[in-house]
């Protein structure tokens, strides 16, 4: 396996099959697709495989994986990177695919945010919930602030230094910038909706202490607008109960966590509901023939998200993939007990 | 686990699903049903679980069950047999499902070859490519004839004694029966469609001998006319290169080999095509809705007979089943990990 993270771009990577996501499904998806003879190339936005399960539950035991009584997430995914070993997969991690243009041959060009390309006849997308991305300000006129005076993470608090800043958000990270913020920035302003926090206790009053000492201030309520005329960031308007207040600011750094969102897939001119790609369940194929959507990301009449659904999706989808790489073969369905080459790749890569 | 093998008839049995089918897909499909709160049962026409896989190809590898990079089909059902333990599934074995009624509260009753009855919320039909019966002589005159002059089996070779016998067949079991009826019937002559055998050389040379010593007859030629007048068979005309001729015979005995077959469930008034049952692949539900059927016995377009595709079809199944053993009671998804009453009978089971 050929796993690279945060690699450099290059020229075109020409394979049969872009697979979007190292969770469970995508890499089993990789194992199918070598199985039927299609070559692939795996991509992932994190910096590991496992995906989702792994990210967010790697210990606790899964009790439903056909003919697996317990296992936990982490080992799951080991089980399946051994399954996989015979292809040779390139794994890319920490990239996050961005554009897509269907060629007048039919092919895709795919590019990620590395700049690196793809020439692949078909896409699997086995995304699961998406990326989990900030969760952001749900106003109009935050998109155009953003990262000059809208952000969602800290890259450089030298950027705050004598500017009057409001940090939103109850949780750890946002308390832990406010009071970072102090000796940086001119004013620091923490809000938050209600005066109860989801941070460790100990920066809970550590932060009321920098009240108290006049060092910060915190106030109760919800960003209800942003006044930047002429795109610059003049203050920001508090709902409060019974009323609002403006706040002289020239940032808002905003700390409400993490939401899975689909990210650039999301404008790919793919029909769907809710977060989620519409599928045809006798292959399924998306509203863009040739892109193809399997596991949680996938959504059609009954849809359970089930780990194992994803792996029967992505066995059907590929083999309509392959017909767009190879339009004139004839794929031969064998029994994996007989595919003698299947069981030489196999022997050859154990361990 | 109950597992019963040939066991008596007793007072109708009540469950929420019947499962026709013991193989990999069944099995998996009674773990689902525990899982989602379905309560079940399993019959299975074969002497022991595990269905076509462990009865074709028991120690082969499998390399395409999802994260068990490789295992055998003995292996593969002994991790389902442990992973349904903990629901504890009466299985009966070297039982065949007969008949179906649905009554006028929308729940089946279902009657097996030993005159049990099953009264249930839905059906399950995991049979796999059905029963293995033997081939039959391909004539309508043939059935009507069935038991008391043409044959399939000889469990009583006394019936042959001084009869005239036609064996069919060119395999081991039609050459070891025609030596086997020299000494009992009149006269054995063994018919195949051409001079060459499956059977084992041994058994090809002692019947050329036989032949040659005038105990029994060889001839070249496929049978093409039972002539029963009356419903008593009197001759076999046999077509032969550039002819026919006319064999006296009180007895056929074909013995052309297995193949499977649906068997009764044929009957069932299920829409479908060669033997296989059309499914609507939102909920694999027939057309017979209450029926569903999963697996390889299952038909819908593009599909793939691979196991993994049996469980994830089962899992779907099941939920849609769950809507009529509970019309009234909504169901939530809870992801296995989070199932704390699963974890607790998985742990109560633990070997």
């Amino acid at each position: 396996m050929s796993v690279e993270v945060n690699g450099a771009a290059s020229g075109p990577l020409c394979t049969d099959v872009l697979i979007v996501g190292a969770g469970p499904v995508g890499l089993f998806a990789a194992f199918e697709a070598g199985v039927i003879g299609l070559s692939c190339h795996i991509v992932d936005v994190l910096p590991r495989v496992g995906g989702q399960c792994v990210e967010l539950y790697p210990d606790k035991p899964i009790y439903d994986i056909p003919a697996i009584p317990s296992c936990t997430a982490r080992d799951l995914v080991d089980r399946l990177m051994e399954q996989i070993r015979p292809f040779d997969v390139p794994i890319h991690l920490d990239e996050r695919v961005e554009t897509v243009e269907q060629r007048d041959d039919g092919r895709w060009t795919v590019t990620t945010h590395r700049g690196r390309v793809f020439d692949v006849a078909a896409i699997l997308l086995a995304a699961g919930n998406g990326a989990f991305v900030p969760q952001r300000i749900p106003l109009d006129e935050a998109a155009p602030l953003e990262g000059r005076h809208v952000h969602y993470s800290v890259p450089d608090i030298a950027k705050f230094a004598g500017r009057n800043v409001v940090v939103a958000g109850g949780g750890d990270s946002a308390l832990d910038w406010a009071l970072a913020l102090r000796g940086v920035a001119r004013r620091v302003t923490l809000v938050h909706r209600r005066n109860g926090f989801s941070a460790a206790v100990s920066s809970v009053e550590q932060m009321k202490r920098a009240v108290e000492a006049g060092e910060m201030d915190f106030m109760v309520g919800a960003i209800g607008a942003l006044n930047a005329p002429g795109g610059t960031l003049e203050s920001v308007e508090l709902k409060q109960i019974g009323g609002t207040a403006q706040l002289e600011a020239e940032h808002v750094i905003a700390l409400y966590g993490l939401v899975a969102d689909l990210g650039p897939i999301a404008n790919w001119g793919i029909a769907g509901v809710a977060g989620k790609l519409t599928v045809d369940t006798s292959n399924y194929e998306t509203s863009r023939p040739g892109i193809f959507a399997v596991g949680d990301v996938a959504n059609y009449p009954n849809k359970q998200k089930l780990i194992l659904s994803g792996f029967h999706e992505a066995s059907l989808a590929l083999r309509k993939a392959y017909t767009y790489a190879y339009p004139d073969k004839k794929r031969v369905h064998v029994h994996s007990s007989y595919d003698t080459k299947l069981a030489e790749k196999v022997a050859a890569t154990a361990v």
